[in-house]
């Protein structure tokens, strides 16, 4: 079996057309382009990677982009602050932390400082809480990109046992709750996790966010599995997934692959949400 | 094999006598008894039985217990109301919201007038929100008494496969974090899940809560399994759980019973979270 390589280009074409006239009338109803403000600490290169992404991104799309890089040092207190005065400004439509944060600085002490209506990739407790409870807000963008991939390409969920590998705040977890929103039966899996090809190798559609290159292989997967990529790990100047397409493309029925897969439909997504709120496209 | 049925008499006893020594106290401090209030929509044969349940145990343990019993035609602007009164009571420590609500009224309506520190049963967003992010508060009671239950019979749960059969927002998808929070691999199935017993055989620990008596089945489980019986459903005048007992006990290793099993657990979490605030009891 040959698997089907999704090619995200004529999603992401349509997305971007949309956005680039919306982002025009955004800019003649307020005299100014909507702005994203994005927030990095310390060095992590895969976020860097993403945010010069958005920021190419919000260029094409007639957006504003903003940065905030700050040095590894710095603290919660200071970042905490840098966030309320983000949040604060009028002229931002959204805002953006980029993760991993540096481990001297605890989550749960600066996420509660983001309003629902500017955490644009909902990763405060609020947005969080109200995708748990199924009436989500603002989903994290990987997770609301996937849901797009999986109605463009009409792959079926319903009833379908999804395997998720991963279990961050902004991959694993929001996609698992996306998929049993869509009544996937939906298992995570993780670092601890015995046995792991045993699970993978009993799913229908398997999602892989572990920040690993090539850490799914074929052998992990039932013949005529559904496998999407939601790895981004720059590798000797290039970004590789954590799905050894080589291989899995010979097992799997259909593959994200990356580049050219997720990828641009998550940056079309988090610069949906800055534009236009929560709510996927039609 | 003949399972090991959980006995939680003497957790029970442990955690009642440490909320009688901590009622004592509060009421020396503060010159009134600790406070629960429950807020009961329309009928609710389930939630009636929980209702009393706790009332009882309020009586007990020397805390007092307030019940707002409303009519099923209430509007959802009439019962937030209600709920805002009753969370700026000062002397009401905890609200508890009984579900299930009538059908015309949306949870996500009246929930985010639940204030942190009187969410006794993590039913808002802010709660649910932070248990999915990693950093719970007041998880709900009944993935909070699972947690101690599987300390009390040092049940092994990192790595280990966690089926949870429900996803309701204050049994399956709780209880599923929880577990998670725990390094156990976890699958949330429902009423959607195509072959679920497939799923079921396949895992080392099942957690069922989905409101229907003799639900889970003794063929519905692999040798050994490890099964927690998270239902209460009125039947004739008794209650009864979601497991075939009868069955199962002679397939499981272990076996959480309905009567005397995790029920009367949950109704002790949930008056610690009135009385002390959030946090598993040592």
């Amino acid at each position: 079996m040959e698997a089907t390589i999704y090619d995200s280009r004529p999603l992401a074409h349509h997305l971007f057309t949309e956005l680039r006239h919306e982002a025009q009338r955004f800019q003649q109803q307020h005299g100014r382009a909507a702005r994203l403000a994005q927030v990095i600490v310390g060095q992590a290169d895969a976020a860097e990677v993403y945010r010069q992404q958005l920021e190419h991104a919000c260029y094409h799309i007639g957006m504003n982009s903003l940065t905030l890089a700050l040095p590894f040092a710095t603290t919660e207190a200071e970042l905490r602050q840098y966030l309320i005065t983000l949040m604060r400004d009028p002229t931002i439509n959204g805002v953006l932390l980029l993760l991993p944060l540096p481990e001297h600085i605890r989550q749960q002490a600066i996420t509660d400082v983001f309003p629902v209506e500017k955490d644009v990739d909902g990763l405060g407790p609020r947005n969080a809480g109200n995708l748990l409870l199924g009436f989500p807000n603002f989903v994290p963008s990987t997770a609301d990109a996937l849901l797009q991939v999986i109605r463009d390409a009409r792959i079926p969920v319903q009833g379908k046992h999804a395997v998720i590998i991963g279990r961050s705040n902004i991959g694993g977890k929001p996609i698992a709750l996306a998929l049993l929103g869509q009544d996937a039966t939906v298992t995570i899996c993780h670092s601890r996790t015995e046995d792991l090809a045993r699970i993978t190798r009993s799913a229908d559609i398997v999602v892989v966010s572990v920040g690993r290159p090539h850490f799914l292989t074929a052998e992990m997967l039932k013949p005529g599995a559904i496998v999407f990529d939601a790895g981004i790990n720059p590798v000797e100047g290039r970004i590789v997934g954590d799905v050894d397409a080589e291989h899995v493309r010979e097992v799997a029925s259909f593959l994200t692959p990356v580049p050219g897969g997720l990828g641009p439909i998550i940056h079309l997504t988090l610069l949906r949400h800055t534009l236009l709120g929560p709510g996927i496209p039609e």
